[in-house]
């Protein structure tokens, strides 16, 4: 049985990882296909991160709290959904239920007769893309809020200082 | 003389109903080709129905009223507004007069040497495509806006609850 | 219930008439939906009308024999077959059933588990698109081999000079 | 030693003037490109001229003020940050510097280890492109924030009623 | 030290998992990035299983022989060489060096200042995609020329009458 | 009164240079825009060159013999002919005449009402990218065929050796 969450991971948090812990312990998932949104995208203040680097993130982060047999792809938008499950499908291995708590993929791959299912909510207000982003910006304790490889590897590929940069185009 | 008039019809309503009753009518216009805007476009709450949902929905209402010998024709966007005219050229048969109410098309058209009509306006504050939408997401009043065979393939295609997930999309 | 039927129609002649002929009478077909493939193609000797140039012909020749209550619909290429049929499925109105010759369209429907019909095989050696190109290019008779209205279109489009100067490009 | 510099120049002005007769000035910059960024936009609010358009613009200003041998090339867009640097430099003769007052653009060529230099900046507030657009739309006196040959071509290819018409759009 | 190899593996056969057991004995290669290309690719004769069907063979053919820790990234075309070293980096995680046998490939990174290694080359006349694609068709011993899962999952995913129906398209 | 003339320029060779002088001497053109097709294309046998390596070849060959006040504009090939002329209009200065001796390209102007002008034929034979290409990578007698600057920057730009390289590409 294998099951689907899709994210954007900018950069992946300890929110994310909570939800991950949740699916991979949820008997309807025999294996995790960890799909990475938007993988086209980079360099923005909303997608500071390219795929590539996001999955040396997520990757040295589940190494770190040892779950192993995922697969982890990116998955470029397609900006039409009629047609973005067939696009998720054409990228991953077959898949039998979906993790996510957005309704638009809830429905899209319910109208495509998918079992969706919605996992418990992490702390928003604490865990959140947006905010880790801001704290980046404003060197605020943001380190806690991620893994510890995670925070590492934005230091190592210059993170901080690209968001900072990013932060100043007008 | 082939008329072109061209909209997103998400929904189609009984205002542009008006409007092509009004073409129709029109002498300069013997056949009408009716052009579907933003046709790749479809689960958005700008434009919640596919192509081939509106299609369906601009066929049974014309056909209601008693409307034949058009052509329905899907375009979809293509943002350079320069290649535009030439687009929309290469998916209808040849026009002769371009009918709109919007300053851009008219514009683009008029740069092309087309003949352009600009149709009566009825009443946008009733008929609104954008109203309509959030009518239907919070169960008001919507079907008397529309034409009746409108109201029922919305229903059919499960319509409502499709909107009523979008808006729910943060 | 709704069939859906593809074809480049480049140009559309009797070959395809025959087919439409048999579909229409086909009891799983009460509604027909005409596909026009490579919608975004033309000026080549493959395939050197537009899509708009298509419908216009394809329109005319089923009034000519008087088939009626048809949905005239472009598909452009997507060039993914992994997520064509949604592609389609997108533009069009719903469908029930696909009628097609070609292996690769027949798989991918089956794929999606449509019911799929194969109709009866017209003269190909005759009746070919590639061949009545070829016709047009070099004043052979293949006004026979084509629905009236659609040579006298091709006639009016100046298609025949184009044919014609598509052939010397190198 | 070739020196690049992009802009949109919608339209040119003389605050973009001050720039290039900078950027000449400068030892470091012995031939110098001028990118046309955004060159499939026009006809908006935004980006209401075609590159066409703009690049006869800017060559009849340089030509004013007697400014020679400079390579003048559009660049459309491409909307992936991560691969915008080798977009660029596939288009235009090899750059030795870049020239930018944007932190994107910085950052982005940095991350490719090219030298880069912050022009002075002119008077935002009175040469901008947004203002002298919403200037010509409400006839103000805009004609003294460009070059001559600028506004010259402004008013031959009719752009001042093209802005005025988009601006109607809803 | 990661090192990156691209493959179209259509599908993946003992010619490949030679090489990528010579690459991961290589003392330059701490890390194995393994990209998937033409990743947009699927129902053609050249190229039958989509990105997602190529990421599960290929992750149990190296499970089945105990190789562990590599990435396995698709990646679609982009038809641009100027740009592709560009597209690739940022899919990947940052890559030391690449090993290929293609010299367009080794051209590119090499003019990027990447390390290119060329591995040792298998016997092709044995090991090659279109030949067991060919004998996939003909009902031919193809079975041994690939890892036995494989073979297991090509029958699974009814890939034998896939390719039997691609070789009917005429 | 601006004349156009395409040419993908791969490389640019003394048969262009003909071309270009004989199109500088008539009375209907007073400005020369070159346009360079393909512009997106490098790194394979058939196009080898970037568009900005191309434009410096150009720009060096014409400065070369004198020839001044011309623009050199890349255009990406659009692979759509029914807006390819609305693509080449919307990125170059305003055109009065079209030089091409290429059937196709003298249609598409022609159905737009361009005056459409043949340049004399250069001999072919002689003068020919294809076979310029063959002889740079035999090292045969190539750089007698192109204008000096031409040969000097294919050299230092390496071209040489790419060329080679991807006559290797199987």
């Amino acid at each position: 049985m294998r099951g689907l969450v899709i994210g954007r991971y900018q950069p992946f948090h300890n929110g994310h990882l909570e939800v991950i812990r949740e699916i991979v312990s949820d008997s309807d998932c025999s294996s995790l296909i960890l799909a990475i949104g938007s993988a086209q995208e980079s360099h923005t203040l909303l997608n500071p991160f390219t795929a590539g680097e996001r999955i040396l993130m997520i990757d040295a982060a589940l190494n770190e709290v040892g779950i192993k047999d995922y697969f982890l792809i990116p998955i470029t938008d397609i900006n039409r959904y009629a047609v973005w499950v067939s696009h998720v499908e054409s990228l991953v291995p077959p898949i039998d239920i979906v993790y996510t708590n957005n309704s638009l993929t809830e429905r899209l791959f319910k109208e495509r007769n998918y079992k969706v299912k919605t996992p418990k909510l992490y702390d928003r207000d604490k865990f959140s893309g947006t905010k880790i982003r801001q704290m980046i910006i404003h060197d605020e304790n943001w380190e806690m809020l991620v893994p510890k490889s995670v925070s590492q590897i934005i230091k190592e590929i210059d993170g901080v200082n690209r968001l900072k940069d990013l932060n100043k185009v007008i």
